[in-house]
């Protein structure tokens, strides 16, 4: 098989012809013998051999159908070993602060390490380990204690047993005949996760991102306040209009063109210093929409922003989402997680008044990419109300069993994961009172670091941190003297890339920065716990000057 | 803890003033003595010891900071444990036909059986692989042979090893400093994948299943039809109208609803006898479109629809497309994967001329859920230009790589699984041949199956198959000498829900049904190869009749 698809003709069969030559004689069902036996006292057929032999063997377009093709025990060999690799390489020797949170190779390079072409004839099973183990090395090690880049780290090995039986059973949450377990799993959870964020009752969704439960609750958002919309869409609809700040995910930005509302009428609102939304320059960007002609429709408050970890006034936005008459969500994505600790819930105080909120368990509480709830406090079926299309493939009413369980029809998705169990699983391990202490210690290790940063000659705090980003510069010695004028913000901004660069070739840690609303290049640290300590909070900030010091 | 969120107040914390009442009289770093031992030759610190004691211990709002929190030791022999039980319980035992498909439990039985409830401490870890076995007792085996439910089903070993490789790394695909490998593999399975559909190049990206794959379309259509409407939104533009046969997946609608489209704006085309559609009704639906005013700009041709098996006139349908200037985009979800064998890429003829592409290789490949691909023709950044939010936090431009490596912008997701690898893994085990065999060995075991159908007493054929969708009746001996009347139908729309009912309660097997365009309950059988033969052909006739012999 050269180009399968140059010229869009059928090839010729040279293999099928090859191997069932002597087949070919006897074309199409004339071979076919069927020596069903019956057992005589069910009558239900016994299962034949499994190898064909001359007499009972089917032949249908020169593909032999007798017996499965597959081979159980070289496959199960190959999973067997396969699983030994990865608890070797990933499970026991990734979190080993001695070896590398990354082996870095430019994508050129390493396109040329990886045997990456997929060919017309199969690997043998040594040669997909060796491909396994690359993979492996090359990749990032996420659960490495130096590894602290994005909003998840870490290795859970709770979820982890979660996750290798959700591959093993591969479901999809659709329908309660297909996963009776995990949906009243998914039940299960989101009645906790909706009884912490404080409402009586309420629905939700498992769904693959806190960008997606976003984009739930706009549209949820929209069909409250039009339900048209739903079958007339948006054309002749007067401008909808909503709230977000401007230290916001992206997301909103992304659901407000996905949804065919525009990124244009998703007014920012400014925020303070901490990166809170300000509630007086929200009430006026509201009026500003009104004035218009605009219909405002929804404000996207942020509980845990992404760079800087800031939480929104949220009972004062409640305020005046009521005052307006607006749906209320909440992006707590990042930061939802600190409802599960009694000190710091506080944090998300007025949470309870939300209409919606975006909670990703797949970050502080680490049940493993991707955990994402968007919940809901109506309960009267407006997710279902608002997303089903009644497939009667999938949603027959004439079931033998409730088919209110059957939830699949209240997502976007057809297949989905059953991404709830994981972090059941979790939650069953380690109860509230574990997770609680996970977040504890992850706010009191952010703690720790910013009051070190104070401390230390050539690094200064952006602000001091409330939740788990930790923000700051390091001044090089070369930069410790000079003034801060315009020079000194070009030259800062180049710092934290160089490092960076040297750290990712070290392969040390991984640390991310950006620059961010008018401020050059700074780091961003995000603390997960409980694979990190303080030893290591230290490293970070003498690993950072030691790379840093010829700057 | 009874109930965390009744009052919104924070709860006394004591459980923590409990366990370190000794070390609170310190409180607050006043304990703090760092005792950093560098390493003379590097000067980089020395991990110090795990275990605090009296001298270097970190205290910060009652949390001790040193060593991690976990245990890995106890951990992975956790992890261990489960492992032996997924091998045992669902890898080696599931496949066996002796076992049951499911172990059916209505759902408030199951709630009874299952313990649900997440407590304030953790359950133990032998409790917790109780807990493991009971999850899989009662969920469906999606790899038993005789699961014919859903359009997946089976155990692909390779597949499955790349999925528990990706559970232990927990990568999220968006920038190659963080997921070099899989992004690269993702490349290479795009672009191997855009052969295949006989482009001579392309853009694509995975995403969390079929219908996200067709809502993806719709927007870089409507994108590609009028840019502005990313920054405006729909508001005071026409009317958008797109075009899709009747037998097309019900996400198409809900795609239309989400995007603000409007499900009244997506015009159903007629289809043939066998479910294709019509290009001349097509074109009369067009026509009507532009004679109201609306604009339209999308045709949603199937290639393999959910409930048939139908393959719309490809060809045709882009001549139409061509003429009107409209966004010709083709839901392979289901019969993209024929594009593997070269006998059966017929059905797909003039794929090649289509704009998009949705093929999910996690049905008949076997990739595992979710392995979905949208495939887009152009090669101008389209995909980027549509959804590119620029976060500058993740999608820094002075970053020390090639940054067209960071593609993570091309989607509307942020976290994003790796799940090209899986199929890229399957790939590389079998290559094209194995696959190509995959797909014949399944569309001849369905026309084995249709053949059979044929032949037997109380069984009747919708339609001859061309896919792997075989769609039939069974008509109990009641009814076998009915007149085919308004009563003959009412009744035999019976037959199928509660032949089902039984086959549930037994466990013998799986088997879809539903009423479709005006035709009462019929069942549809869904071949995925290689895990099963002709033998399990046979049996689900003969359990059928089985089943329903009494009705």
């Amino acid at each position: 098989m050269t180009s399968p698809v140059s010229d869009h003709q059928e090839m010729p069969e040279a293999r099928i012809a090859l191997r069932s030559s002597w087949l070919q004689k006897h074309f199409f069902f004339s071979l076919f013998v069927l020596l069903k036996k019956k057992n005589k006292q069910t009558g239900e057929p016994e299962q034949p051999e499994m190898v064909p032999n001359k007499k009972n063997v089917v032949l249908v377009d020169g593909v032999i159908l007798n017996g499965p093709t597959t081979d159980p025990k070289a496959g199960e060999k190959f999973v067997e070993e396969a699983c030994r690799l990865i608890m070797e390489e990933v499970i026991l020797k990734a979190p080993d602060v001695t070896e590398k949170v990354c082996e870095w190779q430019p994508p050129e390079q390493l396109k040329q390490l990886l045997d990456l072409e997929m060919r017309d004839t199969g690997e043998p099973h040594q040669r997909l380990l060796k491909l396994c183990q690359d993979v492996i090395r090359y990749s990032v090690k996420t659960n490495h204690p130096r590894f602290f880049n994005q909003l998840y780290a870490g290795m859970d090995y709770y979820s982890l047993v979660a996750r290798f039986i959700t591959e093993a059973l591969n479901p999809s949450v659709y329908t309660y005949e297909v996963s009776p377990v995990f949906l009243l799993v998914e039940e299960a959870v989101l009645k906790k996760m909706i009884e912490f964020i404080g409402w009586k009752e309420g629905d939700g969704i498992f769904n693959p991102g806190g960008s997606v439960s976003n984009m739930y609750a706009m549209n949820l958002a929209r069909y409250k306040y039009c339900p048209e919309i739903k079958e007339k869409g948006l054309s002749g609809l007067p401008r909808l209009v909503l709230f977000t700040s401007a230290e916001s995910h992206y997301s909103m930005k992304k659901a407000a063109s996905f949804l065919g509302i525009g990124t244009q009428n998703v007014y920012f609102v400014e925020t303070d210093s901490r990166g809170k939304m300000i509630p007086e320059e929200l009430e006026k960007q509201v009026q500003r929409a009104r004035k218009e002609g605009a219909a405002p429709f929804l404000v996207g408050a942020t509980s845990g922003t992404t760079v800087l970890g800031a939480f929104d006034p949220l009972d004062e936005i409640a305020d005046i989402c009521a005052r307006y008459g607006l749906w209320f969500h909440v992006d707590a994505s990042w930061g939802g997680s600190a409802l599960m600790s009694r000190k710091h819930r506080k944090l998300l105080h007025g949470i309870h008044r939300a209409d919606s909120v975006a909670w990703n368990p797949h970050k502080m509480l680490m049940a493993g990419i991707q955990c994402c709830a968007l919940l809901v406090k109506d309960s009267s079926d407006l997710l279902k109300r608002c997303y089903s299309a009644n497939a009667s493939y999938l949603f027959q009413q004439d079931k033998f069993y409730d088919v209110s369980y059957d939830t699949g029809d209240k997502s976007i998705q057809c297949s989905r994961r059953p991404d709830a169990f994981k972090f059941w699983m979790t939650w069953k391990a380690l109860g509230t009172l574990g997770l609680e202490e996970r977040v504890n210690r992850a706010i009191a290790l952010a703690r720790y670091l910013a009051e070190e940063i104070t401390k230390r000659e050539g690094f200064r705090l952006l602000l001091e941190p409330e939740f788990a980003n930790v923000c700051f510069w390091f001044i090089p010695p070369s930069l410790r003297t000079m003034e801060e004028g315009p020079e000194f913000w070009a030259k800062l901004n180049l710092v934290a890339p160089a490092i960076k660069e040297r750290m990712m070739k070290k392969g040390s840690m991984m640390l991310g920065y950006q620059p961010h609303q008018g401020k050059v290049n700074f780091f961003r640290q995000v603390v997960i716990s409980p694979q990190v300590s303080r030893e290591d909070m230290d490293f970070l900030l003498d690993e950072i000057d030691l790379l840093g010091r010829d700057m």
